[in-house]
């Protein structure tokens, strides 16, 4: 996979060595990050921060990653006052927007949106989430944090036993994670949801061509050996009644307590973000924020990383990064 | 016209030495625009992007161009929670806001609120429409458009041919262009629309006093040997009656056919965007998007060029833009 | 009080020490913030300008003042679309987002949020305003405005007489002003309010213990040698009954008559802004902006200075902006 000008729109784009490329230069992004160190390589790019469907945190995660690369951000947000919202063509829409940018990240509500706008863009578009479709950074910085997880544990990506927990039908993360894991070998799914939202045969399909090894259950029981737990929000309104929902309500919940009985001691725990605080969802209980292998926002802490890691790939600066360094004069915290 | 430290609010402060200045000047933004060259001539200015009134790509091409020139920009969108809004009077959002930047593109829904803001300014003003009354960066982006396409065809905007189409009555962009082009010498308007949407009087004036030659038509007929065909939308609820409406529709609407049939091979077509693409509006059709003559997304690049240049001399730094040049490192397809 | 690192959430987190070192680094950025000087300590940092409720002069001020020290901003305006609405926990919300910059400015409509997001942010939160509580920002700019206007007519805050007027019971504003000035001598304090919204009673006896001398009355009478007029806005809702309003209506508006004929010729006007322009409040009256003492705009002036000190004294880059000092190229009115 050539990175220097392309588009990234899914994750099946990414073949294991792609994978490896982006992770290698999203870890030597984190001096920059961290704030260790200063670079200026992107200074005079702009990045067009285009969600046409709100989200803080994808968005300022994007905008957070070109700055720290010394890159401008100009944003748009909302889709009711935009062109697109009185009769304008994607086609439109990019073939202008392209005009005013080096590169895009964009997030729209609907389905292939970002691929059709992609098509008339004169740069590379970066998607930051297209509906029920796809959301390829999420996966990228989902699996850099398995990764750098398991590194600390000593183990791999290969060889590792994941479960995934929650709404695994419509848990867009999930499928995504399913598709790169693909990509590895002798991964061990333990898929656990309710009847009604269980992992799709396309995806358990791609599992088993994958030759992985997996289970498949709707309760939490007995001891789950797993390096990863990933934990997905149930929406009830994803049941075909309220009476189906009231049957499975809490029982896929993440406490301290359910954690410390099913999981092993150094199961590290994930999740997509945000999670619900209220009590009627709260599918992670904030008993666990102490639990140092709650890695929730190390997660977004990443996303940084991979997505500093993708902007230099596809402007092609990747390589010249440190050449730019400057010293770093602040204080930081953390 | 002395640009340094002015208030940029009507197309009507322009003569013919200030356009060709601003034109000169947008010309040499360009290896800045097309990322062959980078300027931080204007580091540690802010622009105040004010568009009290939303629009994507006029607030976007702003904050670009003065992006690109190595400004900072601070952004406000929409009215409804604006202090505007709970009644502050425009004179003290202008004082308030005009010590915050350095100067100031402005857009908002009420014909001469940009200028009753200027009023109130510390630091220049630029209109970036005020309603139905001005929207300056527009018009002068249509004629450095129309300039360069002449150019490229060895010809110029003396003596030249143009035809306007569509909503002449209405169109803020038309109005404007006119008025601009009443400028320079021997040009000729050919101005086609529905009888109830012609061009006003005042400005056919203007058009007679000028010493240019006009035909006025309400339909397409015959041969057109227009060097431009300046289309724009037709809204049906501009009619007095829906049964005038329908009468007209379908019939201003530009294809690739009735180009062929009307228009000579060399006519550059060019719309002050968006256009709709939906069925019942779709003023110039999509079958065009591959014509070279379609102009209309090189005039929302010169916009970029047209800001900047206008940003530059404004801030009165146009003659050392070059003395901050800097490498570009960056990949860009254009 | 130690900046470095360090929150700003209130008002009662400064003694007399801590607010001369604010107003003295506020006074070096006075040749930064009107372009006399240009400088990039903050070169790479990145503020997190959070606006959960909107405030266009607030989060422009906030964004402002951290450009000036070259820093970046990344800016979130609107609650209801963020994962806060959707249950996110402000604990979640504040672990995400101080990943992404290096300070955060945050409003939000609810008291004591932005101290509990502090709880979650692993960098310094600055108080924007949340809601009824406190807007620590504002008190230090109006009390800055005063140190400075006083220091003209050659005196100080010590000794001084400050006129406060208007709704005195539920401006948020005057309540923490007056907490500031309790850290100051010999202060004395006329209080002129309707007797429905008259100055709380801990802020009185706060007033008291501090040893300064006070007059509460109901209508303007006599004249007030004050230094400082400080005036804000009655809202008619805040009263009992609108016969209650009625009584008071227009009694509590300043003008050029009303100015001359109580206060002294050196007298000088603040006010929190907005003012509303409309005829039924018009607590400030247009008649004045020619007087050279309504020092309303200078006020806003100041917001500008005194963040950038609190964000350079966060940061502990206050003793080195001088370091990165940079030629100034732009023209600039002011």
């Amino acid at each position: 996979m050539n990175f220097k000008g392309s588009h990234i729109l899914s994750v099946s784009q990414f073949d294991r060595d792609a994978i490896e490329r982006v992770f290698n230069v999203a870890h030597q992004m984190l001096p920059y990050a961290k704030r260790q160190k200063r670079t200026t390589v992107l200074n005079g790019a702009i990045l067009g921060n285009l969600f046409f469907e709100p989200s803080t945190r994808t968005r300022v995660s994007f905008g957070t990653a070109f700055n720290l690369l010394g890159g401008e951000v100009r944003e748009t947000t909302g889709l009711s006052n935009s062109a697109l919202a009185k009769g304008e063509s994607l086609y439109d829409t990019a073939r202008v927007l392209s005009g005013y940018s080096d590169i895009i990240a964009m997030r729209h509500p609907d389905s292939g949106s970002v691929a059709e706008f992609a098509q008339g863009s004169r740069i590379p578009v970066i998607n930051g989430g297209d509906g029920a479709n796809e959301h390829p950074t999420q996966a990228l910085l989902d699996l850099y944090t398995i990764q750098k997880e398991l590194l600390d544990h000593g183990s791999s990506i290969d060889g590792m036993h994941i479960a995934m927990i929650g709404d695994l039908k419509y848990g867009r993360t999930v499928h995504s994670l399913s598709k790169l894991l693909c990509l590895f070998n002798n991964v061990r799914f333990t898929l656990i949801s309710p009847k009604e939202l269980a992992m799709p045969t396309y995806i358990i399909d791609a599992i088993e061509n994958a030759g992985h090894k997996y289970t498949i259950t709707h309760q939490f029981e007995g001891s789950v050996d797993a390096d990863i737990c990933y934990q997905t929000r149930i929406q009830e309104e994803r049941f075909p009644s309220q009476e189906e929902a009231n049957q499975y309500r809490g029982k896929f919940r993440l406490n301290q307590q359910i954690y410390t009985k099913h999981f092993q001691s150094k199961t590290v725990i994930m999740h997509p973000l945000p999670r619900d605080s209220r009590a009627e969802a709260n599918e992670l209980d904030n008993d666990l924020n102490l639990n140092p292998n709650l890695a929730i926002f190390r997660q977004t802490d990443n996303g940084v990383l991979v997505r500093m890691a993708l902007f230099a790939m596809t402007l092609g600066v990747e390589n010249i990064v440190t050449q730019f360094d400057r010293e770093v004069l602040w204080h930081v915290n953390s």
